[in-house]
């Protein structure tokens, strides 16, 4: 054991060597320095892969004799992970990057130029590598298992499939009825407010709900995102936009739900592969739960509202609590996902799970995209992008490559309800730990149920134990309907 | 070529990556993350030394055929660093990472403690690991050349003692004669300098003598210094003392001379071994030419006193550009090297050198290393410690295991006065041209006579062909007898 050891702590620490410099690049680099940084940051992935897919790795794993709980769990995923690498057949990974490094200009360029028919064979060539790459990585029933399985180990696309649609109906109807009741009035979150005060803002609520400082910290960046380097060095980054207050606040929140994760990973477990978040789903749950649940609930803001009015004494001074609170709970079907609001957001990720399942399975292809997606936008929610700018090119995922991680997100969400649910059981009113700011009760749960397991359990097992059932839709939608059935007066 | 270059460039990146990881423990990881970290850098510092004293290497550096110069180059500078790597006994490797990590921590404590007789043993090991590192290298004359050869190669024992010889008598008799005058008053220098303000001239002045913040960027950190990852990113950082002007300005010029230094190298040579300062003495020489012979020169105040008194009305305003002028240029026997000044400087390093030698040799045993430190301090500064740690425990260099490293920083003062000399023949009046600001006119000579060559050049062909003569004690000499002579009036 402690020889694989040793040889998985070098090869996380080339992987931890690489995401430094990519922290680096998105943080502080001088921009002269990309071309190199690129450079270095393949040659260390390289390395990491090289030494990860080799027979000494086999050989390592064979060797392992296990004499605790922990080797066990370390054992079972070093060898499904080691079984996954090597079932890629070296030509494919070349290829997929290759295809992915011209789709991800091609998908710039024609972002920039509302221009689908440009993206259009690139994306046809990145479908065709995941199935390929489906095809390499097995599967049961569903080719897209095999890709889905990478993001969210162990998770079914029957399953998925089910659980969206128990929640699409009821989802849809929710967002009509919404929309037929007068509109919340958002407009005072598009006020001045001054940049260095959001910083401070965020940092000061960061750290009152758990964000530990002295293992992380926090830099601006183009497109927030969180990073980690060992469970003693996790970080965020934000985005401060100086007239609107949300991004960089409920931003914060965010990525800091997915640092709290991270830090909160058992500590002997550092340098292992079990040292991470389970699945992006159960990542996506707490970075949710910090920034929804908890950060756009009532309770909330009873307590920051006179916080953040004394922050922005400017755009703020006549507001109240109540309109504060609608109108960061504004629901408005919108174009954009990472735009969107709490409810209709699940909406947009279903569309982007059904189209890639259909693109995969070739019926649809690629040249098709725009009109099958326009026409999922106006049966969800209402409306139809005027461009496929604001339409199928918005997002980055798929010239990278990804299919199979959308889905996540919504997993996400509903994972959140599900562990808020039982943390109400486990802990009692949550309502009144967080107009007390005792955060620590929350997060001392999640910590006890979710993050010391770091990759230990799935995200199924952590659950089940955690909650009673698996993956369940019910939870979310109890909580969507009763918080704007009530701020919509439905 | 190619073959080498991708292996070379593969090395390269994973130097680069370790930089980065290293200098942002330096200037922004939080604390906690300080033992991954170590383990992280460990751990690429490995791969690249395996795969540079490889069989791998070696088969590519005997396959390579070269078609230009810079192949040339190239393989010649691959060739011997390959060599060196090759005759370092992996046994002493070992022993000598043993040695300097329990010498490093032996030496902190024993500093604190004012307690050489505990650090005198670890002393005693890293001095004998030397020797047989030495020994493995090989050398002609003198074990002390092999150890000098890795910060300046080709540099021989016998020329720097030679060098110093010819300096010290005429030194000594310098300090003696300004000890003699009234002494300068520098008290100002030691007023209330607001931090930010600081920071802001020194990011002024760094951009306006050509450090190009396109491709670099300045960090606070406790100990100022200066790191490359590439040619289009190479840093600096500095430490910004609220009471004294001097540490954060002039180290901030210090510094970004190295950096330029590195920012002129020839961009074709990114990546490979050439790509970097070709020596730790014309480094240097970059550094204190930026530092000392323009930023402590009455052209350079003459240019820069009404807007440094613009930035700190609170502590200049009643100041004035003379006084100002003797004050950065006070001359005083003082105890430790980083705080002396440009005269006295050379005096400690001389100090260092001889030591170095006579406990390589075994004249003076470490254990008695105090007693031989006092007397040569008594004999050239006129001072002797009070204790140890304000004596022959102040640098972390020797705890490091680096035996050789002390008298380059001499050297480069050496260089640097030699090159201003041949540069002033080449560029007319370089007064004139610094009171103008046309910095760029000094970085154009340096970068076509120095920077450009990477290591394609050592220090000593550089000089030579940018001098005409070799490294000469004359030209540094004659610039502080007529600089401190008309100062202090002798």
């Amino acid at each position: 054991m402690e020889d694989l050891r040793r040889h998985l702590g070098r090869i996380a620490d080339l992987n931890a060597a690489a995401a430094v410099l990519e922290w680096d690049m998105e943080t502080h680099m001088p921009d002269a320095g990309v071309a190199a940084r690129a450079r270095q940051i393949g040659t260390l992935r390289e390395f990491a892969h090289e030494l990860h897919a080799s027979d000494e790795t086999g050989a390592f794993l064979a060797a392992a004799v296990p004499s605790s709980a922990v080797d066990q769990d370390l054992l079972r995923v070093a060898k499904r992970d080691f079984e996954l690498a090597m079932r890629m057949p070296a030509e494919l990974v070349g290829e997929m990057a290759r295809v992915t490094s011209l789709a991800r200009d091609a998908w710039k360029t024609a972002r920039e130029r509302d221009d689908f028919p440009a993206f259009a064979p690139h994306l046809e060539a990145v479908i065709d590598c995941n199935r390929r790459k489906a095809e390499a990585l097995g599967y049961d029933d569903d080719p897209y298992d095999a890709l889905l399985d990478e993001f969210e180990p162990g998770m079914k696309t029957a399953r998925v499939s089910q659980v969206f649609a128990d929640l699409r109906t009821e989802l849809v109807e929710l967002v009509a009825a919404i929309a037929e009741k007068p509109a919340h009035d958002d407009a005072l979150l598009g006020r001045y407010f001054p940049p260095d005060r959001q910083w401070d803002l965020g940092e000061q609520v960061m750290a009152e709900i758990g964000y530990d400082f002295s293992r992380g910290r926090q830099d601006k960046s183009a497109h927030p995102f969180s990073t980690t380097f060992s469970v003693t060095d996790s970080r965020v980054t934000t985005h401060v936009h100086p007239h609107h207050f949300n991004p960089a606040f409920f931003g914060s929140l965010h990525e800091a739900g997915h640092a709290m994760y991270e830090q909160g990973v058992d500590e002997a477990l550092d340098g292992t592969p079990l040292a991470s978040g389970t699945s992006l789903g159960m990542h996506e749950s707490q970075s949710r739960l910090w920034e929804n649940l908890v950060g756009r609930s009532r309770a909330f803001w009873d307590r920051y509202f006179p916080v953040v009015q004394a922050y922005f004494p400017g755009a703020l001074a006549q507001a109240d609590p109540d309109g504060f609170y609608r109108a960061i709970n504004t629901v408005r079907p919108s174009l954009i996902r990472i735009e969107s609001d709490e409810v209709t957001y699940n909406l947009h990720i279903m569309l982007r799970f059904e189209l890639e399942r259909a693109m995969l399975s070739g019926d649809v292809p690629a040249a098709d995209l725009p009109e099958a997606w326009n026409a999922r936008m106006q049966e969800y929610l209402g409306i139809v992008p005027p461009s496929d700018a604001a339409g199928c090119l918005q997002d980055i995922h798929w010239s990278l490559g990804a299919i199979g991680y959308f889905p996540t997100y919504s997993l996400g969400n509903l994972m959140s309800a599900q562990l808020w649910e039982a943390m109400g059981r486990d802990c009692g009113d949550l309502d009144e730990h967080i107009r007390a700011g005792r955060f620590s009760v929350l997060l001392d749960w999640l910590r006890e149920n979710v993050h010391r397991h770091g990759r230990r359990k799935t995200a199924s097992e952590i659950l089940l134990d955690a909650t009673g059932s698996d993956l369940d839709a019910g939870p979310w939608m109890a909580y969507a309907k009763a918080k704007f059935g009530a701020l919509y007066e439905l």
